[in-house]
């Protein structure tokens, strides 16, 4: 890995892979980007990484407006690993639904899923502009991994497809008890964890979450938590119990 | 308290009194959301709180266009207490800051305090505005308490003028271990959570809050969090293992 090198102060998700000796031609948007907008120019440095290599710092070698081409320097971060954690959320607005997918990149689920509930107001769900929201918060983060944005999906098929080993955490408003259904968990074992609606779940819905043998309810507390604040409470819960963050 | 009775859809802060047989002139904004925006008229519930008095049910009695007053019927909720704690964070880009306000009325703090350090790129904190986001996300999460919103201060003078028996969660990107810091703390103190700026704290801020008896430096993970994030995250933990979620 680099050593004392100043660190690059772009930092960009590209989709080539990375590796020594390789060159990545850029796209007309990251043209544009780093030589219209950010003013750079040959001999620059920028942080590139796609989910597979590692940050690799990288030199301009050919800058013109619309195209340029970087060249891989050294890995400046090892490939990240984060822990196998879902968060399946149910659509809201859309300024929110940006922000829970924002936040579960910055906060290290490995993928993200959409779903439909009983009493989800569903508009329609865009995964190619969630999937850029967390390239784009993962630019931020310094992580070198992007959770993959799936499908919407309805509940009930997606629990009828359930891989019974993985766990999942589910936001139960009517419990007490914090994080303490955790507590005891084995660690290690893949994860998932559910925020309804603003409307919360339907009577139905939490009837068979609770018979699922692999659900675990959770209180978030005794106030009314926004689904987009529950998700990042849950999740910080989560990595501070069984994932990365002990 | 009320039993059976519909819950009223609209909740709403007042600064009035609330109790049995008192009456609640409405000002020109509530008069027009109510009667306008929600059409809502004479008869219809309407739940009010002050921050004091507990949740009260409320009927319209006089209904016009600028103006209205309502009635109280029954307490709907016991006033609510939030633990004793403060949240502290550098203001950063006015959307973000917004969102921090309001999702530190979610969580349950019970002040906010805006702090200036050495890397605050401080805009003007409008506490006036910052006080009316607190009084929405109150209204909206069910919370009968509104944090307060105290007037920007600079680090070094807060930190001068702190009370020891207040203790200090601050979140260092330099540590590993969770909540793990938190563990062993006795419940039932003052405490306080500091974010910092998005640029960090400096060298010598992070010297000073180490040396202080009363800090405890968390982690938030191996990723970068943005200061909107980390609060939320810092909130979750500490309800979690010191605060009312538990």
């Amino acid at each position: 890995m680099l050593g004392l090198m100043e660190r690059a102060k772009v930092r960009l998700y590209v989709d080539q892979p990375l590796g020594q000796g390789q060159t990545v031609p850029l796209d007309r948007d990251h043209a544009n980007y780093l030589f219209n907008v950010m003013r750079m120019g040959v001999g620059d440095a920028v942080a590139l990484f796609n989910g597979r290599d590692g940050e690799w710092r990288t030199e301009v070698v050919q800058a013109n407006k619309r195209a340029g081409v970087l060249a891989c320097q050294g890995l400046s971060a090892p490939q990240g690993e984060v822990p196998d954690l879902w968060l399946i959320f149910a659509p809201i607005k859309k300024a929110r639904t940006d922000f829970i997918v924002e936040k579960a990149a910055e906060m290290g689920a490995r993928r993200i899923l959409p779903v439909l509930t009983e009493f989800t107001n569903s508009e329609r769900v865009r995964v190619d502009r969630l999937q850029a929201h967390c390239v784009e918060a993962a630019e931020q983060c310094g992580g070198t991994y992007v959770p993959e944005v799936a499908e919407p999906v309805k509940l009930d098929a997606l629990l009828a497809d359930w891989d019974p080993a993985r766990q999942l955490m589910f936001c139960d408003e009517s419990l007490a008890g914090g994080s303490s259904a955790l507590s005891g968990v084995v660690a290690g074992q893949p994860w998932a964890i559910l925020i309804g609606p603003e409307g919360g779940f339907s009577e139905g819905e939490r009837k068979r979450l609770r018979a699922l043998p692999f659900a675990h309810p959770v209180s978030l507390g005794p106030r009314i938590l926004r689904a987009d604040t529950a998700a990042v409470a849950a999740m910080a819960l989560w990595q501070d119990c069984l994932g990365d963050w002990s």
